[in-house]
C-alpha cells in the first residue's frame, strides 16, 4: 500500500532499540519519515538521529508538542512510558510505545484512558505479534484449527546479561516474561486468567537472587476457558536467543519459533551441525520493522493492527500476579479486572 | 550380546501391553523364552501363549513359584503390582513390573524391600529409557554438554481415551504423568524434588471431572538443584502420540521426541505435509522390546540398566504430591523421604 | 500375522550381512527358523550359526537339497548369485538373493526362468522398499499425489570403503547404485528407462581409477514417460550413511531419507548439534529385518511382496547401460528388452 | 554502514522485478536514492518512479547520460542487457545486470571489457549469493569444512508459468539454470566445467517442445577438480518456489534451501502440515534488497560483493554447454574458453 506522503514520527529513547527503530523509521518502512529524536543522555539523540538527517532534542515533551510529530515512538525506559503515553495523547499524538506500556493497573489505566479520550491510535511493541511464524500460527487458531486450546506455552531465553547487576527487580515478569503473556493471551484470544502461580530463581547469578533480581522462571496460567498454559524465561541461553510458542487444542496442535539461524546444514565427521541466531534484532528483525510499518498505518487509518493498550495491561496484570505467588509461594486468583485476590 | 541358554520368562496380565511383551519375549529378543503367560480371566491367558507354543494359567501364584520360570514380568492392573513384586522376589525370581510399581508409597517400599533381601534384580518399566532419542539426550546431559540443568520439560500426548468412564481417579498422575517425572528425575539426575505444584482439570470428558478423573494437567517441580521442571499430559491429541523432552542448561538445551510416523515428507499445492505417529507400540517399538532385553542382560549379570524400585518410588512421590497440590489448590512442599509436608 | 509352523530358511553366506541376516531369522522374525548356514571358508559357517542352534556347512549344494529346508536366504558373493538361484529354484526351494541378482542379463535370465519354472518365489534382496520412509514415500506416489512424475533423485552415501582396494571394476554401478536404480524405477512404476548417462572418477582413491574402479558418480536416467531421474554415489560420507529419495511431479512431490541417527537434538555455544547414521545395519535395520519377514509370509503364500527377479533385471541393465556409457563417454539409448543399443 | 550521502540509481525496466527494485532503492536499503525510472513501454516507468517521487522516462540513453545518476540498475528483457551494460559503462556508470547479462559468449565479453576499460563495477543480478542460507553453506565451503568438493546440486522449481507461450526457446538454460549454474561455480570456487549433458523435455507444456521451448531439464557438469555437480529445473512446482544447493565433499556436506514459508508447524487430525513459499520475491526478498544495497557499497568503494561479469560469462558458457548437449543428444566437452569443443 502506497500512502501519498510519509507519515512524521518522533522517537523518544535513544539506547539500542530506539537506535534500530529510528533506522527502520528512516530507511527500512516505505512511507515513514524520523522527524525527531529525543533522549535526555547528552549526544545519544544526536547521534541517533544524525545519519537520518533528523533533529535531536534533550527533551521528550518539545518532541511531543512539536507539530511536525503525526506519532511518537516510545522506547525510552519502562519505568517512563506510562507518562509519556499519557502526554503525548494529550497532545493528540498516535503512540507507539515499547513494552511494558506501564508498571502498574493503575498506570495501564491511566495510559489507555488517556489515548481513549483523546481519540488517537496507542499500540504496545509486543513484536512477536508480527512475526511470520507467530502470526501464521495463530491464524490457525482463530481459524479453528486446534479446536478448543486447552494447552498453551511460551518461552524466551535470552543469550546472556551482559551486567546481571543491571537486572531490576521483577525485571523477568515485568519485562520478560511480559511478551510471553501477551503471547499466551493474544493464542488463546477471548479468555481471561483466572489462577496464576510463578515459580523462580536466581540461577544465573545467584548472590542478586534478593530483591526479586530473578534470572529463571516457570509460570502456569488458568484461563477461564479451561486452558492452562506454561510461560518460561532464562537469561542465559548459550545458544542464542530462543523465542517459541506452542498451542495444543482439541483439534491439533500448532507450533512456532525456530533457532536455527539460517536453513544452511553441515554434516561432518562429528554429526550434523547448523548456526543458531544470536541477536535479538536478527531474530525479530522483520517483526520489529513490521510493527512500526503497521503504526504507520494505524495513524492513517486508525486501526490498530498490533497489541493495544488493553493487551498491555492484560499482560502486565500477569506480570504482577506472578510477584504475588513467588511472594506468597502458592497460586493466586485473579478477579475480573486482572488484579489478585485475597 | 550371545547368551548361553535362553532366559525363561513368566508374564503375569495378558492385556494389550502384556500381549505385545510375549511377543517380544518370544520372537523379538534374542536369548529369551515365554514359559508361562497367567492371566485370571478366562482364555486371556490362552490367547496370548498359545502362538509362541507358551503354557497358560489362571493363576499368577502358580507362575511365581515354577522352577522352570527365572524372571516375572508383571503387565497386570496397576493396583496388583506392589503383591506380585512382592511374592515374585521372595520366590527368588528377578522382577520387571510395569509402571506404576506401587500406587503408595508403603507398597513401593515393601516392593524395594523385598527384591533388595531377596537379592534380585527388579527392573520398572519406564520404557522412555530405552528410546533411542531420550536415551541419547541423557547421555549428552550427563556428559556435561547442557551444564548445570536450570529448565526441564517432558510431556505426554495421548491420542484418546477410548472410554473415558475408564479412566480411574488421579490417573492422569498415577499412569501417565508418572512417565514424565521419571524422566525428568533421570534427565536430571542426582537432584530431589523440593516443591511441587499441579493444575489440572477435566477438559475432553468434563462430566468425569469429580473424583479426580482428569485429563489435562501442567505440574511444575522445583529441584534442590534449582532447576525447574514442567511435566504436561493430555489425552485427547487428535494428532497421535506425542512424547517430548527437553532440558535446558547454564551450557546448552537437548531435546528429543518426535511427532512424525517416518521421515517421509509430502509437498502439494495445499503445502507440506507429512504422517504422524498413532500407536505407542509404533512410536516406542524399539524401547518395548529394548527394556526387556535389558532385563534378560539384569537376569544374567545382575545389573539392571533401567529404572529401578527407588526410580519408581520416586517418581510415585511426585504423582502422590501433584493430588495433594490439586486437593489443596497450592503448591507443595516435599520432605526428604519425598512425602509431603505439612 | 501368526504362521502355524516356523519357516525353516537355509542361509549361504556367512560374511557380515549373511550374519545380520542368520541372526534376523533366528532371533528377529516371528515365525522363521534358522536350519543351516552354508560358507566354504572353513569355521565361517559355523560362527554364524552356532549360536543359533543351527547346522553348519562347508557345501551350498548339500544346504539347496536339505529337505528340511524351505528357502534360501543367498548371501554369498555377488558372481556366485545367479547359479546359486538356479540351483535352488530347481530344487523346488523359494529363494531370497542379495542384490544384484546376476551380474549380466543372460544370468538374470536364467535366475527368472528357473523360478517361473519351478514356481518357486524369488525376492531380491532390495531392502528399501522396506524401510518405513521410502515405503510411505512411494505409497504418496502410488496414490496420485505427486501426479505424474517429473524429476526423480535417489542416492547412496557410503562412509568408505576399509580396503579401496577390495573393490571391484564397477562395483558403484553393479552392487551399490544398483539400490538406487531399483528405488527409481520402483518409484517410477510403469515407465522404463530410454536413455542412460552416467559421469563417473575415482576421487576417493584416485590410484584405483584404472580398471573401473571408481567410487563417485553421477548418472542421469530418461523414461519413457517423459521422467527425468537422477543417481548419485560415492565411498567417502564422512558423516555416516546417507541414503535419500524424492520424486517430483506435476502435482506435488515426495522425499525420503533421514540422515539423522534419531530425533534428539542439542543446541551449544558452536550452534545446533545432533548425531548422524554411521552403519548400514543401524539405518535399514528394520528395513532388513522385513525384507525377510516379507519372504517367510511369500514361502507361505506365494505372494512376493518385495522385489521380484524382473525388477533385479530392470536394475542391472541400469547398471550395465552406466558402464557402457564411460567407456563410450557419451548418453546411451536402451532398447525394450533393457540392451544398450547401437 | 552509513554512507554520507545517498547513491543515486537509474532503473532500466518496469516490469515485475524492476518494480521490486525500485521500491527497494527507494524506501528499503539504507543510502540509496531512486533518480529515474525508463521503460519504452508508455506509462510503465512512470506507474514505478511516481510513488517514489523519482522521474520516469521512455528513453534508456537519456537516463545513462543523466549526469545525476551515478549507477545503472538493468532489468528490461535479457536481449537487451548486453547492450545496455556497454553503453552504462561507456557513460561511466556503475551497471547492475540482471541475469542473464548477455545471451552469446561475444556480448558477455563486450559488456566485460566495456566495464573494465571504463573502470566502472560491474555487478550481475545472481541473488541467490545474498540469500543468508546459500551464503552461510558458501562460507563453510570455503573455510575447508566440506574439504574437496566431489559431489554439488543446484535446483530450481517454479510455481508455474502463466503463459507457456511466452516461454522463449532456451530459456529454461539461458534464464533460469543459469541461476543455478552460478551457483555452482560459485560453491566450486576456482575449478572450470569441462563436460556437460543435459537431459530435457517439454513435460508441462508439450505442445511447445519444438524450438527449444522446454520445461524440465537435468544437467551434469563435470569439474576440472574432479567435482560432478547437478543442476535441476522444472516449471511447475505445485508447491511454490523450491530453491536448493547442495556440496559434498571429502569432508562433509551442507545444503541449503527452505521450502517452508515459516517456522510455523500444524498437527492436526490429517497429520503435520506447513505452508510453503509461494512467491520469488517472498523467498529471496532479503536476497534481492541485500545485492543492491552491496551495488551502493560497490559504487562507493569499487569492491563489487556479488557476482561479477566474468561470474555471468561462465554461467553463460553452461547455458549455451546445454544448448549444444540437447541438441547434439550427447556429452560435450568444453574448451579452456569455456566454448563446446568439436
Amino acid at each position: 500500500m502506497t500512502i501519498s506522503s510519509p507519515v512524521r514520527l518522533g522517537l523518544i529513547g535513544a539506547g539500542w532499540i530506539g537506535a534500530f527503530h529510528a533506522e527502520s523509521i528512516a530507511r527500512r518502512i516505505p512511507d515513514t519519515e524520523l522527524v525527531t529524536v529525543a533522549d535526555p543522555v547528552p549526544g545519544a539523540a544526536e547521534r541517533v538521529a544524525a545519519p537520518f538527517g533528523a533533529r535531536a532534542s534533550l527533551d521528550a515533551a518539545d518532541l511531543i508538542t512539536d507539530p511536525a510529530v503525526e506519532g511518537v515512538v516510545i522506547s525510552s525506559p519502562a519505568f517512563t512510558h506510562a507518562d509519556l503515553v499519557v502526554a503525548a495523547a494529550q497532545a493528540g499524538k498516535a503512540v507507539f510505545v515499547e513494552k511494558p506500556m506501564a508498571l502498574t493497573l493503575e498506570d495501564a489505566d491511566r495510559a489507555i484512558s488517556a489515548a481513549a479520550s483523546a481519540g488517537v491510535p496507542l499500540q504496545v511493541g509486543f513484536n512477536r505479534r508480527f512475526a511470520t511464524d507467530f502470526a501464521a500460527a495463530r491464524a490457525l487458531v482463530l481459524d479453528g484449527r486446534v479446536g478448543t486450546p486447552q494447552l498453551l506455552r511460551s518461552l524466551t531465553r535470552d543469550p546472556g546479561l551482559a551486567n546481571p547487576g543491571a537486572v531490576k527487580p521483577w525485571t523477568i515478569f515485568n519485562e520478560t516474561l511480559i511478551h510471553d503473556f501477551d503471547t499466551l493471551n493474544w493464542f488463546n484470544a477471548g479468555a481471561s486468567p483466572v489462577e496464576v502461580v510463578a515459580l523462580a530463581d536466581a540461577l544465573v547469578a545467584p548472590d542478586f537472587k534478593d530483591g526479586g533480581l530473578l534470572d529463571t522462571a516457570v509460570v502456569t496460567i488458568r484461563y477461564d476457558n479451561g486452558a492452562l498454559a506454561v510461560a518460561e524465561a532464562n537469561f542465559s541461553a548459550v545458544y542464542g536467543y530462543d523465542i517459541r510458542g506452542e498451542v495444543f487444542g482439541s483439534a491439533g496442535m500448532v507450533t512456532a519459533g525456530d533457532i536455527h539461524a539460517t536453513s544452511a546444514r553441515y554434516f561432518g565427521a562429528d554429526g550434523a551441525w547448523a548456526e543458531t541466531s544470536r541477536l535479538n534484532i536478527d531474530l525479530f528483525r522483520q517483526a520489529y520493522t513490521d510493527e512500526l510499518a503497521a503504526f504507520a498505518v494505524a495513524i492513517r487509518t486508525g486501526e490498530v493492527a498490533g497489541a493495544r493498550g488493553e493487551d498491555a495491561r492484560a499482560a502486565l496484570a500477569l506480570a504482577l500476579a506472578c510477584r504475588a505467588s513467588v511472594e506468597r509461594g502458592t497460586v493466586v486468583r485473579l478477579g475480573a479486572d486482572g488484579r489478585v485476590l485475597g
